[in-house]
């Protein structure tokens, strides 16, 4: 898997799920299906009024989460903000473009109402429960660090082999120390809460 | 449209969005199937060592997003908490036994890793963009008090018909005042943004 695939995923998928943050400091998530993909950015458009619109102006920060028909997981984490005046005409007649059905919901000049937001720095992870066993990546959208995620076993290790017995996919590998393989974990932490000598850390 | 049937949809589309805060108050969303639903709550399991565990723990607001294939949006909000000690195992059995592809994910005893979580109080609301004009409603589960969103027009309003010409889903009724159709609005705010005596309120 890789970055490019990920977005020509989402994009198939076409209505994804973005999540924010409200003045209360709640989760708010909803269905936005107005987006257009480029390959080192995606612009989508919401309406003035609606709170999605206030939580990107006031916080940007949101989680957009696709899944595909193989049970594939898709999670792009990043800041969004309203692209530059002059260019906000330009990308939301695109996305009306791409998308007709718009035209029912706004129609006319109606989609004046609208803002062109943009990620273009973010983490792309990629999960898939469909496969045995399970696997995950992360890619980075624009220059974003990836921050990571999970558990790793440390040199307090003793080898006693507890936690490959224990975990679920049988990801942890023997060696001084034993080793997770990242890229099958679903961290779920039994490795974690039954390491004897807690030689198990939260990342 | 009604609660009981908004929760058969989501039992329906099994795979749906889960979204809580994280300790950083940042927005974090993932795909949650494993869901037993009573007539008046939810039960999900997931692993102690996830994040998303931690942050139900900690903080518990949640908002799940579901998906129809008739482009139904139906979004739950609402506190989940973990169900006591002595229940939890009879639920995680029961998930386990309603949706047999736990038992890869989690063979053996490792499921024993998973809490329990119940949802019983909450809003559920029901947007539909398939229909024209577009439909929404607000249904409350359990004895959750219902925060109404949106717009309104108040006496405020001189008749001029500017909001009515403007709305994109022609769902403002003349009359003194005008009055918007709160189940047909968009909550775009294209009546609020061009009333020319400011008579329209955000709820």
């Amino acid at each position: 898997m890789d970055l490019k695939t990920c977005l020509k995923k989402m994009q198939l998928v076409g209505v994804l799920a973005f999540a924010t943050v409200d003045k209360d400091g709640a989760p708010q998530i909803r269905n936005i299906s107005a987006i257009h993909y480029e390959s080192d950015a995606l612009y989508f458009y919401t309406a003035r009024g609606k709170n999605f619109c206030q939580e990107l102006l006031e916080d940007g920060r949101v989680q957009i989460l696709c899944y595909t028909k193989y049970k594939e997981m898709i999670r792009l984490s990043g800041k969004a903000y309203a692209v530059r005046e002059e260019e906000q005409e330009k990308w939301r007649d695109t996305i009306f473009e791409e998308q007709p059905y718009l035209a029912n919901v706004y129609p006319g000049n109606t989609r004046s109402i609208g803002i062109i937001f943009c990620i273009d720095q973010g983490e792309v992870e990629y999960f898939n429960l469909g496969v045995n066993p399970i696997f995950r990546e992360t890619y980075s959208l624009g220059n974003a660090i990836i921050r990571e995620k999970g558990y790793v076993i440390t040199d307090a290790c003793i080898g006693c082999g507890k936690c490959e017995k224990l975990c679920p996919q049988r990801c942890i590998e023997r060696g001084t120390p034993y080793k997770i393989n990242q890229q099958h974990c679903l961290h779920c932490g039994n490795c974690y809460e039954n390491c004897p000598v807690q030689a198990i850390m939260r990342k």
